[in-house]
């Protein structure tokens, strides 16, 4: 079996027992991928409001009460011990990386998980389209913004995009596929001039890598997760804890589950 | 000026004046029209919670800071003053209705707006699907199912559905044109059997008035907003606000800004 056709359950028990501590970007394809963010009780209303004003660059796929770590949308699982990296930032500074934040996790700290890209990326290829990422090998190129999301409480952020290049053809049908999956951050939010939306430079991605734009094609940008460990990073809490980039929690939705149509 | 073709500004006012004091259903049209829900700030996290996973029901259209009463859906109006009447509960326990709440609303209460059946109505009767309740002049047929929404915290509540009879061709087209409407709950939750949800007897609704349903036609079921009433009264909170059956807010947001495509 390769890690493309193992169950979100069967990954998730090899980074548990140590056995795969790398990206999850393509591994158990077709289950739900997601942004963790868990942060203190005192200011779980404000973030969620943070992620409510701004569904597409924070789809909301489960949210727990303080001190749970056994998401409803991957029954079985701990989110302290399933992900293969995770960040620790205290006072506002990224301080750690580590496996388990099994010790770290407290009964007053609310865990969000977030959609994540991959799976329409699934479902572009499926439709034919080429995701230029994934045929280079790359992580996705993504952009800070001159837009801003709406803030909630303490917490605030420029809106962060990904960007696929493409024809203008398949842009449409782009548009058309992602528009399905609005709770993986669905339609682009621009197409084209990436200085319209404040990008200097689409050959200097502020995360992730630059990818090849071919004559003829036009940069395709969705709003990006990353903007959600923005806003839990830009006020200075005591304690806030992340998924590594690229290093997902991987849970048993299916892509179609997300679907609005 | 009927009270059809008047802007959502001009009747919030004539609310406020105290020239308005009657269900707004059918006035201002085009503008989407809001449940209301205040609560203490101290149980927020769980309710706005319990919106998150039960979208369908309890879609958000705005969520205001503990204290603000000016939504951004509607710049300049008031929540405590611009609704024709208002519902107080204490203790879990109606005690009043009036037709403000400026003395009553505190600095920890926070504001909920949720969307409601108005705008797919009139969606659906712009596309030529006589929508009953309203041919027939009564308030919607509502009912409780045996359904029970995800609970979150203190907060839980059966569904609670709209019903709209129609021919299985009138239903089909009634399917595509509600699920652009995904923040006015969406596409129907059943079509049929009543007794599949736990519905007894269709001719006697928990709520709102019975509707003819004619040979041929086959009963359709929307997720309703009531359903949050019920959420925010389900456990004795001190003060609970809602708007009034039928006396919803009138937003500045247009039916079609609304659609997800």
């Amino acid at each position: 079996m390769t890690p493309e056709n193992i169950t979100a359950a069967q990954l998730r028990g090899r980074i548990r027992a140590a056995e795969w501590r790398k990206p999850t970007s393509g591994a158990a394809r077709g289950f739900v991928q997601a942004n963790l963010v868990m942060l203190p009780q005192q200011e779980a209303f404000d973030f969620l409001l943070f992620c409510v004003r701004n569904p597409k660059p924070c789809p909301i796929l489960d949210v727990l009460e303080a001190g749970v770590y056994e998401p409803k949308i991957a029954p079985g699982a701990d989110l302290r011990q399933d992900l293969p990296l995770y960040r620790i930032y205290r006072n506002g500074k990224l301080t750690e990386e580590v496996e388990a934040v099994t010790d770290t996790f407290s009964k007053d700290m609310v865990s969000f998980l977030l959609g994540c890209s991959f799976s329409f990326e699934n479902a572009l290829q499926s439709a034919g389209i080429p995701v230029r990422n994934i045929t280079e090998g790359k992580n996705v190129s993504m952009y800070i913004t001159k837009r801003a999301c709406t803030p909630a409480g303490p917490f605030s952020a420029p809106l962060v995009v990904s960007m696929r290049p493409m024809t203008p053809e398949q842009a449409v049908r782009a548009v058309q596929i992602t528009t399905r999956f609005h709770l993986t951050h669905g339609a682009p939010v621009h197409i084209g001039d990436p200085s319209q939306i404040g990008i200097e430079d689409i050959d200097r991605p502020d995360f992730g890598h630059p990818v090849a734009i071919e004559p003829g094609e036009v940069p395709v940008f969705w709003a990006c997760g990353v903007t959600s460990t923005l806003a839990a990073t830009s006020t200075s809490l005591p304690l806030v804890i992340t998924h590594a980039p690229g290093h997902m929690f991987v849970s048993d939705l299916k892509d179609e589950d997300m679907t609005l149509f």
